[in-house]
């Protein structure tokens, strides 16, 4: 992985949220590991490893120990990944955990969220330590057990 | 595989083709062994299995040998899974073999190919013989070392 | 796979027969399709590859089909892959068909039926038509479908 | 995973070092994570399953993070996989991390390392904390992921 400066995570900016029933702030969970995962429904490398490996995050750790959000952060093809198609993708994929629509920028292809945490495509994995601090943020796959040390790592801290 | 009573293959009904500059016709192709993989785009089991397997039947076999068609035969979700979505989905997928979007019904949800062909859901896997005789008509997956058993043996006939 | 000059497959020099009553010959079996499988029980290639294409191949084909045969070719550290060593491995691989262990040359490393076949290491995969044919002679993996079809196309000769 | 009460880790019973110029020792190691692997070269199990995931952790933890042993702890057909056996199988697998062969028992089939942890069979993973309490001391196959996040955790206490 790359080399990281860590700075604070900024809030999400969030158009739609599915599989909650509150909107969920990255402020007001500060003490606990946040694991955002930015894919795109038409994405294949999205398909093939971040929505497996986002599922097994989902079954190995309670939300006690991270607050895991799939981020739906669509920069091409808007069309046909609106909140309609999405909402039939997490239905037939069976996602259980949150997902939030990234907000269109009204200037960009590149949605707002996407801009501020600097996502150079999808999919990309955002991990947030107890204080805040962007502590991953990673085009592509990383693998299972490596995610799984730096979770246990700021899990501890 | 379920054993099956051989029928002479009906004609797809179509009301887009992708990836082909010409309609295609099982009656034309009469002496060549032609394969159908009905799929839909946000089917889970398809992504995994059928898709992939498809394409690797366009990389081992030549025109010659077979007629590969890929059938979108949407019968739930049909507002999100629209041409304008397949032709993303073909897309980013890299499909390079024909693809055929199965002909809505005026009365149902099954689309006209679906129901003329009689196929239980996605994935199905079709083979028609160079006499036009259904040879296989499968739902789910199957083997890559039996399918390509199959088509070696009709190719031989 | 490269291509082949097709040449009359010699029989096979074996020091021992495991999991077949009698012998089994390449000229007594003029007639079915043939398929040799060269491996080594301590040959990681063999154990990631060529053992489950060999388990697969002998659930789905019959033995009216192909006569499958196991032949441990054994061209390095002989010391530790004798007879005993096989028949453990064999035993915990829960494999099925014939094993043929390939006979030792009194003047080479490598055993005679590698000699006599030019294999080029393990895992080799060998198939021999009906009229006693070598058909295929491939050193490393060959796709399962395309195995597949070779084998169907074999078979309807 | 199976619940574990917390006991100090008994000292391994050596009978050959492999890929270590030294004995290794439990005890000498207080203040580093240990991870013990157990396994037999003719276990398929551990053939799939524990030497991969072996592998990837001595390429994704320093020697700083972990102290990683394989433990060759044969409870069966003795006669085929001696230190003979084991040192062609760590050299064609390619293995760097250091093995311990288990100390054969004089009155049991059991080697005694396997017997002091109590081990119920082939691949046995243990992780040992710095403090030398075993916490995790499991047959058969974990999660990359789950074991990653073990690890990470361990590390931070």
């Amino acid at each position: 992985m790359q080399p990281l400066i860590h700075t604070y995570a900024p809030e999400l900016q969030v158009s739609n949220w599915v599989n909650t029933e509150k909107e969920l702030s990255i402020q007001e969970h500060r003490g606990k590991v946040i694991v955002i995962y930015a894919f795109q429904m038409l994405c294949p490398g999205c398909i093939s490893y971040c929505i497996p490996q986002a599922k097994k995050m989902s079954q190995l750790f309670s939300s006690e120990e991270i607050l895991l959000i799939g981020l739906h952060s669509v920069f091409e093809h808007h069309d046909v990944m609106g909140i309609d198609a999405l909402n039939v993708f997490i239905h037939e994929y069976k996602l259980a955990f949150p997902v939030a629509v990234d907000q269109a920028s009204t200037d960009s292809t590149i949605p707002q969220t996407m801009s501020a945490y600097r996502l150079n495509g999808t999919p990309s994995l955002i991990i947030i330590d107890k204080q805040g601090l962007i502590r991953v943020n990673q085009l592509g796959h990383v693998d299972d057990m490596l995610v799984g040390k730096i979770l246990g790592q700021l899990m501890s801290e």
